[in-house]
């Protein structure tokens, strides 16, 4: 019987581990398939974590510490994949791929969510070298440049607003000539004087080096013409994907309760609608989808979790 | 007028001033009238803030990095003390000591809540160096070794279970034979085995050298009789007081919803009652008092306070 199971193993997950296992649980493993770091691995530079502050270092490096740290005071890694998550009784079942099951007196969830990718070529080959899909992340390092933005929806048009304060020009591709953004939310957009809108086209193909991205060229799908731009910086909002499936039961229904958007309901102290079971991370509630911020509600899970166990004794 | 005032420079204020300045707001100043930092400066080793884990290096040099960060991207600092907080119409006025006004569009109050001293001897000199007001923090430090906790309310008994399941032994030193405790947490903490009560007692001294606390005399109100017990790490929960000051008005009555305990309620995106008013950190509902969940408020606060402008342009 593990005292608790944490399933991800990004910042959230990380972070809960280390709380738990430094806060005196005995049994605390973390299920994640890869290696643990989660999105930030795919990054080339951060500047955005308070106490990293080393531009030669890549996500990967930055994320090197925190495995030594996180795993220094007992916690496990387990690579292997969990299916669902079920409540028995006052105890949890975690379902692994394959069929095994774990019994654990408390979970937390830490499995995120992930921006989708749009589908473009180049656009794998670039990631985290000038194609992003976080703007509060990567926008200063394009501080009066020119940017291009992918998508229609309110967060891209919030997140070109968000840019044309840090940018010299925004310019937002949309495949449509309809946005599907709230229309406060564009009318704000199309006020702001440094943000273009180019409608009916498409990300065809980048262009870079080792370096990173140099250039874009844009299809407008009405007339075929295609435009090469010299943007070094091309923002991604397509949506993204919540990855809430372990909280699924056999018919699909979610185990506790979740917004319209899919995320899990959670209060000030990660507490679910289910006692016991807690969740951290970008699969939360207005999650700012910030390393910092992630961690922050890892540490705030453990520690939630820890005071749940003393409880029950 | 100011685009954002940040009041308090400890971890949530200085990520606020990251976020806020690096998101592209152009004047964002952080009132602190000493060299911000926070509380953590005081520790003499850190190892739970994820990504930071070198154990030769204090809580002073682990904040190096956060000033030289959090002030790279215009950020200003202002070494000035904030009386209080009024809104003015849409805006506020932060009123300084002396009589001066600023005028901003947003602010942030994050000025913390700082634990209270007990007042024995030595309490200053070992403090960060055996003397803790952090179970979480640096209980792991005293593992497999005994602790002395001093405090009989609700938070010192909570601290001493925890620390009961990292430590040998936890003695917890009250200077009544009573416990202010709810009578559940009183029960579980006399049910652990490891855990002993010394009561109508008080710390009388604390022996040590420059390697740390070595020691801690203890003498009974009612005997008079002083024992000496070799532990090296000393807990204190004797209460804490919250930095509300900034936010009471003329009357003495708060401008924003607080909680029994006069913290400020807060959501998850660190809104308060009023609009435009935002709390990161120790000054909340349910801050777990941890550096790495102040940061995360603060990187909430300043991007809920970037969307807040977007708004009303």
């Amino acid at each position: 019987m593990l005292d608790c199971a944490i399933i991800g193993g990004g910042p959230a997950g990380l972070t809960a581990g280390l709380y738990a296992s430094r806060g005196g649980l005995q049994n605390v493993s973390l299920f994640e398939m890869g290696v643990p770091g989660g999105q930030i691995t795919k990054s080339s530079e951060i500047e955005n974590y308070p106490g990293f502050f080393d531009s030669t270092k890549t996500g990967l490096e930055f994320m090197d510490t925190w495995q030594k740290q996180c795993f220094a005071f007992g916690l496990k890694h387990e690579m292997k994949k969990v299916n669902s998550v079920q409540k028995t009784g006052k105890n949890f079942t975690v379902l692994l791929d394959g069929g095994d099951t774990v019994e654990t007196k408390t979970v937390i969830v830490a499995t995120g969510a992930v921006p989708r990718r749009a589908g473009f070529k180049g656009e794998d080959e670039f990631f985290g070298r000038g194609v992003s899909t976080c703007a509060t992340c990567d926008g200063f390092f394009y501080k009066d440049k020119p940017v291009t933005v992918l998508g229609g929806g309110d967060t891209a048009l919030e997140e070109a607003f968000f840019l044309s304060n840090i940018c010299s020009d925004v310019y937002v591709v949309h495949r449509r000539d309809e946005f599907r953004a709230a229309p406060p939310t564009l009318d704000r957009a199309i006020r702001k004087e440094n943000i273009h809108f180019i409608t009916d086209s498409i990300i065809e193909d980048c262009t870079g080096d080792a370096m990173g991205l140099s250039g874009v060229d844009i299809r407008n799908l009405k007339t075929d013409e295609v435009i090469h731009m010299e943007n070094t910086g091309l923002f991604v909002f397509v949506g993204q994907d919540v990855k809430n499936d372990v909280l699924k039961d056999d018919s699909g229904a979610f185990i506790c309760n979740m917004s319209d958007l899919d995320q899990v309901i959670v209060d000030l102290k990660m507490h679910t609608s289910i006692e016991g079971l807690f969740v951290a991370g970008d699969l939360r509630i207005d999650a700012p989808k910030q390393v910092v911020s992630a961690a922050g509600d890892g540490a705030i899970a453990a520690l939630q979790v820890i005071s749940y166990i003393q409880e029950q004794q």
